[in-house]
């Protein structure tokens, strides 16, 4: 019998509504028995409300400051504290706690990231940005408050299901995979008219449409890439990317005497959901089953870095370090966001990506590795600056 | 680096020539450091010679006792002491080292195999006859005096390698990969004029015949199944059976939280061997590499139970417990050596397995799992009578 007691930040959220279901079926299970601490959500009040009043957390907390009043009349006649406003998630993810699901998409998630990790508790790891922004400080927080992070992304859960953290020299080198998004097999000509509803219809997993987008443009595999160099001290030249269409080996991990290990399954976020919440034990629940006959085939090709520049460019961005990779974040966040606005063109995601990066390292934007969060918050702003800048120049051009 | 003492039993056979190649080139990139106490073959003496000249063990060991004066012969010159005969392999094999290699084919690599556990070595085992016959026996062996068991077949040895020793409640069934042998897509019709020369011809492996007749009827993947019971200590209806052509992924473990893992990599022995050889480090060795992209795509397919009926049967040995797997296993090489004899029919080797599993249980031969390897042997031998006459049967009626 598993025990926990967990917060969940983003509760409302496909990773976090993800999070509660997996929690549900492993308790009707008899496998486990919860109890929440804090569930944090965004705008969806009638969602988190129903989730409170399933769970019972001490507290319960909407993003939006401006939506208290209707937080409390919605969880009328509970228990549960309500509370709203970025300082209030943050409060909710210093509560002390086992284990806690950090997944707040997007810069946004950064703060309460860095609060979870310093309650010594396990963190589970949903939010990219927390390591893509600046993944030496989170590991090095989660260290000092003797936490454990676990990643949750399917990729970096497959690798660190088969990683040998107790000697990382044994591995030759971590291979990605990716599904290669709608637009595996579109021409480039064709590539130029693609709209945010083409792109936010991904074949295998279901998810929001700044993730979407990046799955389309590959820019999730990007930031991917250099998560897992934060999470596994692995050098760029060590990570390679391989497109599998079918999403069911997840990630693999070749060591240096030829073996190479992988984890698999059908694409389902609970899965590894449920492997860190249960880490190192393993949590029985009604999970979808790996079926090979049934599958009949995997495949697998390269992928086409000249369709697919961001891949390239993560790359680069992972190669110069400092705040680079943080750049690379915060540029392809906003040129999603202007591509789903339908400010900017899909193909000029990767473009504006390439242009940011190279105006900030010319601009001497770097900071060490050991820096605060204050300075990736600043980095992240002044990117967002000139992103937006380049997006609104391709805007007055068109 | 890596240091052994070791010695390899079967060092002429497939897998004892693998395993001295992989030393070789191991030491050879300065990874690892090897000493070899003894060498054992059987009647390819100038191989045997050849291998002692370049390893210098304290002794080397010819099975055929009428051999041992063209041994001292070969070894004229060198340190290295000859001896032959049945009780010099098993004395050899009682030499104190830190790590064996069991890969004396077929029933007569049991008695080395039990002398080389009582060491309390790390035994690489390759034999399947050791786990086949009297599993438990053996394990209780290496377990007593304190050695480890490292299973050297591709299959084990990946489940080895993502199997959760010290919590095998973690895992919900083990899935062995089957190339299906080189009559996969044959229809049953066509089978029944099988020769000795297609059925060793074997897609992706290289391996001594009897080896290819048992891959060709999925004998071998019966024997394989059996030998994972005992390995993992898993019962037959968790063990599954996938057919898998390419040979890239080697086996798997399902979790109960859905997450599946599994060992893949070019099909070569030296990978397994080398896993043996160092673990729980690993080895670093010019290994052939995983490609996904070169290898396009993996297939999989339920394997055909009514063409290859004997991997039903040793799934009903399994589950009969006892000597019943001892018993398929003693028919089936003699099934096997007769076919390559051009005394049995192909389609007839799993009825002479069927019709001697039959007679055996109704003569109630059993042993216990705590009984000694004579038993084992006995049964062994009362049950190769058995299928020889109903071999002999068979074609005195054809």
């Amino acid at each position: 019998m598993i025990r926990r007691r967990v917060s969940v930040l983003g509760s409302t959220g496909s990773v976090g509504s993800s999070t509660l279901d997996l929690m549900d079926q492993a308790e009707a299970g008899g496998a486990a028995a919860f109890e929440v601490e804090a569930l944090t959500g965004g705008s969806n009040i009638a969602r988190l409300a129903e989730q409170a009043r399933r769970w019972k957390p001490r507290v319960a907390v909407t993003a939006d400051a401006a939506r208290l009043d209707e937080l409390r009349d919605a969880l009328a006649g509970t228990d549960v504290a309500a509370a709203a406003g970025e300082a209030a998630v943050v409060e909710a993810a210093s509560r002390p706690v086992d284990w806690v699901m950090a997944s707040i998409v997007g810069a946004a998630g950064l703060k309460s990231a860095w609060a979870a990790a310093d309650t010594g508790a396990t963190l589970a790891l949903a939010n990219k940005e927390s390591l893509v922004c600046c993944g030496a400080t989170l590991i090095e927080r989660v260290n000092r408050a003797g936490g454990r992070l676990i990643p949750v992304d399917s990729e970096h859960s497959a690798i660190f299901q088969v990683f040998p953290a107790e000697a990382p020299e044994r591995v030759a080198k971590l291979v990605l995979t990716a599904s290669g998004g709608p637009f595996r097999q579109t021409p480039r000509a064709q590539m130029v008219g693609i709209t945010p509803e083409q792109a936010v219809a991904h074949p295998n997993w279901s998810m929001g449409a700044k993730i979407s987008v990046d799955s389309a443009t590959m820019a999730n595999k990007g930031l991917e890439m250099i998560e897992a160099a934060y999470l596994f001290a692995m050098p760029a030249d060590r990570i390679d990317v391989v497109v599998h269409p079918e999403s069911i080996i997840h990630s693999l991990v070749e060591y240096v005497d030829g073996s190479t290990l992988a984890q698999m399954g059908p694409p389902d976020m609970r899965t590894p959901i449920a492997c860190a919440l249960a880490w190192p034990d393993r949590i029985a629940w009604p999970a979808p089953k790996l079926d090979l006959p049934e599958l009949g085939r995997l495949t697998f090709e390269a992928p086409d870095l000249a369709r697919f520049p961001a891949l390239d460019l993560a790359r680069q961005a992972l190669k110069a370090g400092g705040a680079a990779p943080a750049v690379f974040n915060a540029a392809n966040e906003m040129a999603a966001f202007a591509f789903l606005d339908r400010k900017l063109a899909f193909l000029n995601i990767a473009a504006v990506v390439a242009e940011t990066l190279e105006r900030a390292m010319k601009a001497g934007m770097v900071f060490g590795s050991g820096d605060a969060c204050s300075a990736a918050l600043s980095v992240d702003a002044e990117a967002r600056r000139i992103a937006g800048s380049i997006i609104a120049g391709l805007a007055n051009a068109a």
